[in-house]
């Protein structure tokens, strides 16, 4: 199983941002939560780092399912989607969503396997939908 | 193995949210994001649940050698602790960390194994200390 739903976009990390954002919106995917770790590491221990963002995506009824299915999957909510930028060219930049196939690997549950599956078409819809555009 | 590293407090679900936090402090672990999902599932889809809350902590040196080893491991970090109402006592309340380990189980990675080991014992030390101020 691959860890990562990925692409490479056409952009550099703000604009890479933004477009994530409304691919995963139209596969009605908020936003909760967004981590600029490349500026919390800097300022934290100083380290430097490419362009690093985490955004934690949630599909409010998919979360709901997953919740109601597996109280502790919380642990793994909202679904991570990182975008970096290319560390060998910054006009270019990766989009990586957490599989949420992780969710079946770790937990055994058929109820959790049905929205995890339903979460994986979306985030790799949402995923393409940045390639196509590039 | 196990997805959580948990325990029960003995306290409603603001304390227990409180002391969680001193007690990821107290092993460099600080919180960047939180999520009230009862709240946001409330919101969005109508949808009732007891209190619960998703915590994003984050250990800056761990993150930095973890991202540093695998720089896709953004997509499981932070490392999230929920603390959530026990359904049956609103007076208690369960805390639940990712288990580090999962990091390990989903790359292959000598060096990523080193940073979890280290991430384990210290998140495992912060929930224990939590079990024994219960």
């Amino acid at each position: 199983m691959n860890l990562a739903i990925a692409t490479t976009v056409d952009a550099p990390l703000d604009e890479a941002v933004a477009r994530t954002k409304e691919a995963l919106a139209a596969q009605g995917f908020g936003v909760l939560t967004e981590i600029d770790m490349a500026a919390t590491l800097k300022t934290k221990i100083g380290a430097e780092m490419e362009g690093y963002v985490i955004l934690g995506a949630c599909n409010p009824p998919l979360a709901h399912r997953a919740v109601t299915a597996e109280r502790q999957i919380g642990l793994l909510l909202p679904c991570n989607v990182v975008v970096r930028s290319d560390a060998d060219d910054p006009g270019r930049s990766i989009v990586e969503a957490m599989n949420p196939e992780l969710m079946v690997d770790v937990v055994d549950n058929p109820e959790l396997k049905s929205v995890a599956d339903e979460a994986t078409d979306k985030l790799t819809a949402a995923v393409t939908s940045l390639t196509a555009d590039a």
